[in-house]
């Protein structure tokens, strides 16, 4: 992992994102990970794995719309106290071209973080070409435990 | 594959959707199936695998996006010509509750079909309570090959 | 004012509803008025006023998608305590035909009541005819004053 | 009205926008303008008029979402060829906080042009402070007579 441009996290914050992040099973499915990382900004990366194509042999929008909504909302994490989860609560995807290739990077942001609501954008790339423009709301919830 | 209250689709259709569902990957990872079809009608079940949870250990967005966006991409696939394929120009999802429980239901409908684009809504249910709406835009274009 | 098929409200939710639907200069604007409510719906009608209008001479999205809204915060409002105002955090529209003809009718919906979150839908008709279905996310706030 | 740092227009493209906004008398009413307009973007510019009020006095949904939605919708017909005409398929707009104060600014912008269908965002500011977010897609339609 490596931030890139960003300002550092702090240890606690980078920690606290990793360890949930861990805890996905659909980003290991995805072969997903985090490649950059700063505050109110998060890029994942992932290959096209065979296990989520849709009918033509593109990536489906289950994978397209996973790595943008999980960019965002460790985008916003990264903003958010310690003992807070976040959840999405709504989410749009625009799709604009298909999944094709063998790498997409989706990359989230924080447009505006509020207390319980935060609005985020991510764009997913697909072998360095824009393939989807997401737009959506995140909430705060209290970690479980 | 049971028709259920909906009228029955042309075998020919019918088989033009078993065929492009089968070719989806992402479908066969998370263990779906067409339990209900009707012209402008799809209803998709799966089980909550464990490759396709979030932090908490519920079903992930990307799940629940992925069987209600199939399920509306089928849903329009059945009012199309042949050689026709479907692809999902935008899709929203408000998530309404925590995908818990042991099994996604999602049921896709035309809410107005053009030429070109057909609008869709869909809903997901874990275990019988409503989970996520989605609504979208499908898109005709020529099936390849 | 009818209350229709809809269980009446409780008179001073009524009253509430009334009047804020009066301080919208908006609503006003567009001469539209509440022509049926009940818990969780609210149904709006205006005429498509001169001023309302795009470049072909039919409803502008600026009006359907103001009367879908309303009558969707007005749905959602109707389950919300006294001392409460609901504001929109997010509303996704499709523009399904034009909005052609005299008279709009916009019918909104609460599909998920949270304590803050309240999830609606709102369908707009014109002359009879769907023209608009909206998705998205009231949330309520405190009262000013 | 100024091209401000965009690269101008052609003169015809530019008469297109200008004839197709004015007739708008949605923007009339919003008493809205072109201030700046280039290939494939669009700023407009209004104040927050009495009659476009929300119940606490703030500028109602219906006028932010108007102006972005307009915004994106001429950004997107600065693309198209004569001829043509723009409407919008979708649009989803995120509210960031209050349309609150005297002069709300809006900017459209495409995202990808194609040939049917155009994917746009617009950001919309009060008194320079951003109040909304729009993310959509416009189709190009044969322009009618």
């Amino acid at each position: 992992m490596s931030e890139g441009d960003n300002p550092p996290l702090a240890a606690a914050t980078l920690a606290r994102v990793r360890e949930s992040f861990a805890r996905q099973t659909m980003m290991a499915t995805f072969a997903a990970r985090i490649v950059d990382i700063g505050p109110g900004f998060c890029r994942l990366a992932a290959p096209i794995v065979p296990g989520a194509r849709q009918q033509q042999g593109f990536g489906h929008a289950a994978l397209t719309f996973g790595l943008g909504d999980s960019a965002a909302g460790y985008a916003a994490l990264t903003l958010m106290d310690e003992g807070i989860e976040v959840l999405t609560v709504e989410m749009k995807v625009n799709l604009l071209a298909p999944a094709a290739g063998a790498r997409l990077v989706a990359e989230g942001r924080v447009v505006r973080a509020g207390r319980r609501l935060t609005v985020v954008t991510a764009e997913v790339r697909a072998d360095g070409r824009a393939v989807a423009l997401l737009q959506g709301t995140m909430i705060a919830v209290p970690a479980a435990g």
